[in-house]
C-alpha cells in the first residue's frame, strides 16, 4: 500500500521510522507546511509542500494525518478525505462524535474511507474496554495512564511566568491499581487514581515558591491531584527527561455465576519507550485495515471498533487461523 | 436474540448462568444427550432431548455448542450448522484449519453463519496476539497460562493406577514472566516458561513413589516440566481444589525507531475464578456478533479474527463512539 505522511512532527517522524518494520507500506512522500527544503527526514523520504498534496491524488492509497487534535485535525481530516483515504489520531474524546459526523459526510460524498481516533487511547485501550465489557457486562472498568509524559500538562507548566522548560509525568497510584487487580471493584476519586510529577527548569532569580503554587493550584490540570514539583536545571531536564515514554492499563473486574459469586479480572497494559513511535505503529496497522476495507468497497468514516482484527494483519486468513488462533 | 445451549456440562451451565447478565440473550432451551427429565438446570430453563433439536429450527437465532473438542465438536459443529447459526469453543489449535474447512463448507451450503474457536485461548488471547503483532511487527510474543487448573492434565493423572482423583495446576514461572515484562525478549524453553503442580488423592495402600514417578515422567504432559506432586486426602482435594480457576498472559515485546532503539511491551492478562463461566461469557458475546453479522447477510465459517469489536457489543455505534472510544 502506498502511504503519504501529512505533517512531520514527532508523530510523522514515528510513522516514517515505522515503515522500516511495516514492510508492506511504501512511503510516497512527506507533506509539510514548512518549506520542504528545510526538512531533513530520517530515511531520505521525499518532502513536498502540503499545498501540493492534490497532485498526489492517484498516487497514495492511504494518507496518514499527523496533525494536532486541538486545531489541525478538525479541519484537516474532513478536507483531505474529499480526495484521499485518510487516517488520524484525533484524541479529544468529548469531540469524537462531532468529528466523526464531519468526516463521515465528506468521506461518503467523495467515496473514500477514513478512520479517526487511532492510537492507544483512543485506540487500543478503547477496543479493550469494548471487548471486556461485551464479555463481562456485570462489571466495572478502570483506565490508568502512565507512568508517562503528558505533553498537555508539560505545556501548561511552560506557560507559567519564569518557567523555561518543564516535563510532567502522569503516574498511576499503585494502591489503586492493586485494589483493581485484586478484583475489589473500588470506587476511586481522581486523586486516588493518579498523581502528577513535575520537573521544572526556571529562569535565574525566578520565584520558585510562586511557581510551585501556580502549578499545584492550576484548575483541571493539577488542582485535583497530588502533585510534586521538582526544580531542576535545564541541563538535567535535557539529560534525564528527554524521552516521551508512556503507557497505562485498562482493567475490568466482572462477575459471573448464578449469584455473581465468581470474579474475573481482564487487564491490558502498555509500557512504551516512545509514545509517538508506538502511536505511529498503530496508525500504520489501521492504514492497512482501511486499505483492505476500501478494496472491499467500504466507504465512510470508521473507528477502531469497525475494523476486524484480521484487517490489521498483513497475513492471509488461512495463515492467521493456522498460526495465530 | 434467541439462544439455544447444546450440551450441558460445565460450559453449558456457564452459558445458562451468563444469560443473567447478557440481557439481550433469550434462552429458548437446553439440549442434552441425557434423559431431559434427569437434568436439573440453574435457572429453570426448559430441557429437551438433543435428538429433538430440528424442531427448533426456526426458534433459535444462535445455537451455542458446548461439547468437547476431542470427539464432539468435529462432528457436531458441521452437522448442526446445516440447520442453525452455531458457535463453538473448539480448542485443538493444530486441527483448527481442518475444522474450519468442514464447518465453512456446511455453513455456506446451507446459508448459515458459524463461528469456531471462541473462548480465551483460542479466542481473546488470539486476538491480542494478532493486534500486538500487527502493530509491532518487529517483536516477539509470549503466551503464559495459569495459575489455573488444566483439565486435560488432571485427567491424565486420574488414569494412573491407584489414583482416586487429582487436580493439576499449570503455573507460569515468575522469573520468565518478569524478563518478558522488562522487555528483554528472552529465549525460553518449555521448562523455563511453566511448571506443574499436582494434588493427588490415592487409594489406600497405593504405591505413592511409583505414582509420583509415573506422573513426572509422563511424556507430553509432564516430562518436559518441573513438576511437583502433593499427595492429599480426597476430602482436602474436594475442599481446597474444587474450583476451576485459570488465566494467563499474552505479552509482546517489540521495537521501533530508526535503530530499533525503543522497546514497547504490550500485555493482556486474565485472572479467572471460573474458566468455564468466563469462556461461556465470551461465547455469548460472539453469539451476539454472529447474530448481527448474519442480519447483514454474512454466511460461512468465521473466527474471532473476523468479527469487528463493535459486533460484540449490545450498544449502538453512536453509543460506542460517545462513551467507549
Amino acid at each position: 500500500m502506498k502511504i503519504g505522511i501529512y505533517g512531520y512532527g514527532n508523530l510523522g517522524r514515528g510513522v516514517e521510522a515505522a515503515t522500516k518494520y511495516h514492510t508492506d507500506a511504501e512511503l510516497v512522500g512527506i507533506f509539510t507546511r514548512r518549506a520542504p527544503e528545510t526538512v531533513k527526514t530520517l530515511l531520505g523520504t521525499p518532502v513536498y509542500a502540503a499545498e501540493d498534496i492534490l497532485s498526489f491524488k492517484d498516487k497514495i492509497d492511504v494518507l496518514i494525518l499527523c496533525g494536532g487534535s486541538a486545531t489541525d485535525l478538525p479541519e484537516m481530516t474532513p478536507a483531505l478525505t474529499k480526495d484521499f483515504n485518510v487516517i488520524d489520531s484525533f484524541d479529544t474524546h468529548a469531540r469524537i462524535p462531532e468529528h466523526f459526523e464531519n468526516v463521515d459526510k465528506a468521506a461518503k460524498e467523495s467515496g473514500h474511507i477514513a478512520l479517526i481516533s487511532a492510537g492507544w487511547d483512543p485506540g487500543l485501550f478503547s477496543i479493550l474496554r469494548l471487548y471486556s465489557s461485551a464479555v463481562l457486562p456485570n462489571g466495572k472498568d478502570y483506565t490508568f495512564w502512565g507512568r508517562g509524559v503528558s505533553q498537555g500538562h508539560s505545556d501548561a507548566i511552560r506557560r507559567i511566568e519564569g518557567v523555561v522548560d518543564a516535563r510532567q509525568y502522569t503516574v498511576p497510584v499503585e494502591a489503586a491499581i492493586g485494589a483493581v487487580r485484586r478484583g475489589e471493584c473500588p470506587e476511586l476519586t481522581t486523586r486516588e487514581k493518579h498523581k502528577r510529577e513535575c520537573y521544572v527548569a526556571v529562569a535565574e532569580g525566578a520565584d520558585k515558591a510562586r511557581i510551585e503554587k501556580e502549578i499545584k493550584t492550576m484548575p483541571n490540570y493539577f488542582a485535583d491531584y497530588d502533585t510534586t514539583v521538582n526544580f531542576v536545571t535545564l541541563e538535567e531536564l535535557k539529560k534525564n527527561h528527554a524521552g516521551l515514554p508512556h503507557g497505562g492499563s485498562v482493567i475490568r473486574n466482572g462477575n459471573t455465576g448464578i449469584n455473581a459469586e465468581n470474579t474475573h479480572t481482564v487487564e491490558f497494559s502498555l509500557r512504551l519507550d516512545s509514545n509517538p513511535e508506538f502511536t505511529a505503529s498503530v496508525l500504520l496497522a489501521y492504514a492497512r485495515a482501511i486499505y483492505k476495507m476500501n478494496l472491499r468497497g467500504e466507504v465512510g468514516c470508521k473507528t477502531v471498533f469497525d475494523a476486524s482484527p484480521a484487517d490489521l494483519s498483513p497475513l492471509s486468513p488461512e495463515e492467521l487461523r493456522a498460526h495465530m488462533l
